[in-house]
C-alpha cells in the first residue's frame, strides 16, 4: 500500500470543482482511495461565515464566558452561538464545547476553523460529508476516468489521548467499516467483537502525509489498500441510545438549552 | 510513504525474540517504521494466564454481574479479577468494564484478549510496552543493522465512533506526537491547537494492511514517512488531572473499589 500527498493543488474558491483540480494534480489510479481534507471541501461549497452573521444568544453568552482561553479569541460569543447553530446537541459548554453536528460527528467547536480562512472568520465543516465524497468521487469519475474510493476527512481531538489524529467524516466508494465477525483466527476460534473503523484509518495515513501548515496540503492519494473479501457497512457514529460517554457527559455538563 | 505487512513469521512463543524473528523475515530500511501488535510482544514475554490465577474477590464477583453479555464467556468473575490486577482504575464496571492501564491507555477490559491464545485463556498487554519497543528496536539495530523506529500496536474502540482502530501502546525512535503550534499556516497565520498523534496514525496506517484472522499477520512496516523537522514529545496519554471525559465517566459510573 502506497500513500502520496497530491502537490501542485492551488487554493481553493468557492464555486470551485474539487474534483477536477484534484484530477488535474494526481495521476489517480483504479480503486485508489482519494483523502480530501474537509477544509477544502467547505471552502469549494461556500461554508466561509463571518463573526457577524451569528449574534449571540443568552446561551452563546453564556457558554462564550466558560470557554477557556485556549487561542486567545475564543470567547466571542458570536463564535459560541455558531457552534449552536451547526449542532445537533451541545454535549459539554465548559471547559471546552463538544458539540454534535447534524451528521452525527462529535468533537469540539462543532469543528468550526478559525485559521485556514482567507476573506472571512470561519470555516464551517460541510453540511453532508459523505455528499460531498459522492460528489468528488463522481466527478473524479468524468475527470480522471477512474472509479476510487473517496474520504472527507478531518483532524480531531479525542478521549484518554492528547493530540489530534485524522478522522472520516464522509466517505463514498467504500463501506466505512469492515466487519471481521464470524471469520476465525489463527487458532480456528470465531473472532467475536471485530469491526475495524477502516475509513478512519485510511484518514489517518492520509494526515501522516499531507501535514499542516503552510507546507501542508489537503489531498492524499492511498494506493493498493485492499478491503478484502469480507463484510462492511457505514455504520461508523456510535448512535445516541448507545453511547455511555455521551450519556456520562450530559450528566457531568448539566447542560441546559 | 509504503505500507506493507510482514509474512512468513512463525506462531511467536514465550522466550522468542521478536526482534531477531522479524529480522529474518522483514528487509529492513533505515528509517523504517516497524508496527508490532502486542498480542506477539505479549506472547515472547509471557503474558499468558490462567483464569484459575485470578481467584474472584467480592468486587469482582460484582463487575461480572454487570457486564454485557458479549462474547458469551465474559461474565466470568475470574476475568474480571484479572482486569482489576491488571489497571490502576476502573471507571466503569457496567454495561462494559473500562480501566485504565498501568501504563496509562484507558481501553474496555483493560486490553486483555481471550481470543488469539493457545494453550492459555487470557493474554495481558505487556506491562510497559515502551520498554518493548525499546528491546525491539536495539534487537532490529543489533540483527537487521538497521536504525528504525518500532511501535507496539493494538486495536481498540473508542467514545463516539463505532468499530476499532490501530492505536500505539509503545514507540520508540519516534516521538509520539509531532507539534506544529508556533508554526504557521498557508496565510501566515499561526497554528494555536495541532498536535499530531503520529505514532497512534501510524498504528492505524499498519492495521490497514495486517488484518485479524487466521490470514493476519502482526507486523507491518512503514517505509519513508517523514517526521519532518518539527517539534516532538511522548506525551500521549491524557494526564488524569486534565480528562474531563474520564471525570465525567467517574461521576456517572459510581465506581467504589
Amino acid at each position: 500500500m502506497e500513500v502520496f500527498a497530491v502537490e501542485g493543488l492551488p487554493e481553493v474558491r468557492v464555486g470551485d470543482d474539487v474534483a477536477e483540480l484534484v484530477a488535474e494534480q494526481a495521476d489517480l489510479r483504479e480503486g485508489d482511495v482519494v483523502c480530501v481534507a474537509s477544509t477544502v471541501v467547505s471552502k469549494a461549497a461556500g461554508r466561509q461565515a463571518n463573526l457577524s452573521e451569528f449574534p449571540a444568544s443568552e446561551r452563546a453568552e453564556r457558554i462564550a464566558d466558560g470557554i477557556a482561553d485556549i487561542a486567545g479569541e475564543t470567547k466571542d460569543p458570536r463564535f459560541a452561538q455558531a457552534i449552536i447553530e451547526e449542532s445537533e446537541e451541545i454535549l459539554t459548554e465548559a471547559p471546552f464545547v463538544l458539540a454534535v453536528t447534524r451528521f452525527g460527528h462529535i468533537t469540539v467547536n462543532a469543528g468550526i476553523d478559525r485559521s485556514n480562512v482567507p476573506d472571512a472568520d470561519l470555516l464551517l465543516l460541510p453540511e453532508d460529508p459523505t455528499d460531498c465524497a459522492e460528489c468528488i468521487r463522481a466527478g473524479l469519475r468524468e475527470y480522471a476516468g477512474v472509479d476510487v474510493a473517496v474520504v472527507v476527512t478531518d483532524t480531531s481531538g479525542r478521549p484518554f489521548r492528547l493530540g489530534q489524529r485524522g478522522v472520516a467524516l464522509g466517505w463514498a466508494g467504500t463501506p466505512a467499516v469492515r466487519d471481521w465477525r464470524g471469520e476465525s483466527d489463527r487458532e480456528g476460534r470465531e473472532l467475536s467483537a471485530t469491526v475495524q473503523a477502516v475509513v478512519d484509518e485510511l484518514a489517518a495515513a492520509g494526515n501522516l502525509v499531507t501535514g499542516e501548515g503552510d507546507g501542508g496540503t489537503p489531498v492524499a492519494v492511498i494506493r493498493a489498500f485492499d478491503f478484502g473479501d469480507h463484510a462492511g457497512n457505514d455504520e461508523l457514529y456510535r448512535p445516541n441510545d448507545k453511547d455511555v460517554v455521551r450519556d456520562a457527559l450530559r450528566e457531568w455538563s448539566h447542560v441546559r438549552d
